[in-house]
């Protein structure tokens, strides 16, 4: 069984819980844009991919609350200004966000029928990058081959089949036998969604913990380390979960390869270099809190919620088109490519 | 101030309780020996040093406790038994109650007075190997330098100033301002004890999960890594708290220079390498329960308790008698010239 995310039908957008699981699965229905909004910050919905859907169906939403009080194409500002405002890091927000302007006019009627073809176009071709991904995916899962897997780079944080665990999938369903080892990914402990996905889906996959990853690397024939991301930049560098970063440096020093599934939506061409991306620093509770038992001394935290892995650490780029390498001249052959 | 874990004074011993760390500080006075045992049961203390000095307490409480009924010999047995099977995985445990057994004779009084004595060497003795570590750490914290450290090599975990933390509090108390950050160190949270101890003392210390440490050491001039260790093989490998290899690889990355302290008992010269040595795989709990809440999905999970940094990454070990080289020379040399 593989868990659907997001839903959309007749202005409610349907969103699974993340905050709630693996323990529950729960639904939360948003009927008004703020509440899709806040559904973002709250990582009720999370994963760079979901997080672009999610806020493409928010417009549509705003544009259905539009109640004729202002000029429709400033009220729908506000709504894209709102929506924009939730999480600073995934690219796939404000790139899903610029595409939904484009069919905003004076028409109200008219852009609410051209956001919801919109939205749902961008579901459908991120499942479609998904499957792509996957394929491009399937060759290095060899027979009792092993993988390491960071964050949520999975179903739930995409419309159908992840994106880094999307080789997985499609492996598992030819019976090829593999096993993954998921870490738990301090603070959110999003691993467990990766490991709870994986387990559904009757993939063989082992919990560690952060700091295990490395001690896998140097006792198992590791056959490679499969991570998602947040943005690419022009120049391969990555930004993703906090956590990549080590597992990247871990898997250099044992000469594991390391891959990055990228959808090129995620690539940022106007950004040269990875430091130039705005890292996301989230609430201090994340780390000295777990529900309600505290688990930190009372100190200073620094909780920023990406790393930043330089390109030399990445073995390869895996895209919807193929796998690539994490250097500037090959990302920009592969958008020109598209473009032509 | 620097939090004492361990007092003794008139047949009273007085343990800081490790387990309402870092919330509330509390003390238990143990006037029995069988209160001791059960505190290093329930890790009310902790830290093999901690330990090691407690239990020597532990029997001079039994010896006060004498109350004739038995022979004096069969009843101090009876003592060192209990005391014994508390922990037995702890070196420092045996060793301690070792001694013990060699200054017990039929003679009561004499017999008391001989093992507070012993139990005042031991724990001089400890807190003589801090500062001498300190002593030789304090040269790396020049002012406005920046440190990593993980799990707690903290004066809780001994009798006064730590091992890798010794430095810290000999270089505050000379006003040199610097700055540590301490992982958390999943699964157990060792970090919090970390923090809560040296900013108790009034250092500038910041918490961050395992996986910030690598952006850390990318982002900021980081002087140093300081960590302890729980047993030093021959050739230099040093097994440690899990977390401690990931950090070392990072910081090699990083060309951060990575020290572990290590006084003379941790080293274990039976034994060539690291990898000889056997990881003890702890209990799945710690990885999927926090308190009462579950934070892991329910697959397999894989919990080294510790693992194994080969000398390649370690810049140096700081012992009470200097820092010298992980290597099999240098060690061999230093042990070679302690004896002589």
């Amino acid at each position: 069984m593989i868990l659907q995310s997001i839903q959309y039908k007749d202005g409610v957008l349907t969103l699974l819980d993340q905050t709630k699981l693996p323990h529950d699965i729960q639904y939360v229905d948003c009927t008004d844009y703020e509440a899709v909004a806040v559904a973002i910050e709250d990582m009720i919905v999370r994963g760079a991919p979901a997080i672009g859907i999610t806020a493409a169906y928010g417009v549509v939403i705003g544009a259905l609350q539009y109640n004729g009080d202002k000029d429709f194409k400033i009220y729908m500002q506000d709504v894209i200004t709102r929506l924009s405002n939730t999480r600073p890091t995934a690219i796939n927000l404000l790139w899903a966000l610029g595409r939904t302007k484009e069919v905003i006019t004076e028409d109200v009627n008219q852009t609410i029928v051209a956001l919801e073809n919109l939205a749902q176009h961008i579901y459908e071709e991120d499942k479609s990058i998904n499957d792509r991904i996957g394929k491009h995916t399937l060759p290095l899962i060899k027979p009792n081959s092993t993988f390491i897997t960071h964050c949520n780079p999975g179903s739930l944080a995409t419309s159908a089949l992840g994106t880094a665990t999307a080789g997985f999938y499609l492996a598992h369903a030819q019976e090829i036998p593999f096993k993954v080892f998921s870490d738990e990914t301090r603070p959110r402990f999003q691993g467990a969604l990766t490991a709870f996905e994986l387990s559904q889906a009757g993939i063989d996959v082992t919990t560690i913990t952060d700091s295990t990853t490395a001690t896998v690397l140097q006792q198992q024939d590791v056959t490679a380390v499969i991570v998602g991301c947040d943005r690419v930049a022009l120049n391969g560098d990555v930004v993703n979960k906090i956590g990549t970063l080590p597992l990247a440096i871990a898997a250099k020093f044992y000469n594991v390869p390391f891959y990055v599934a990228a959808p090129t939506p995620t690539f940022d061409l106007t950004v040269s270099s990875g430091d130039a991306i705005p890292i996301e620093a989230r609430n201090t509770r994340e780390v000295t809190h777990i529900y309600d038992n505290k688990v930190a001394a009372d100190v200073a935290v620094y909780n920023p919620a990406f790393d930043i892995t330089p390109n030399s650490l990445i073995t390869g780029l895996i895209t919807e088109h193929g796998i690539i390498e994490a250097q500037e001249q090959a990302i920009t052959k592969l958008f020109e490519e598209i473009k032509a």
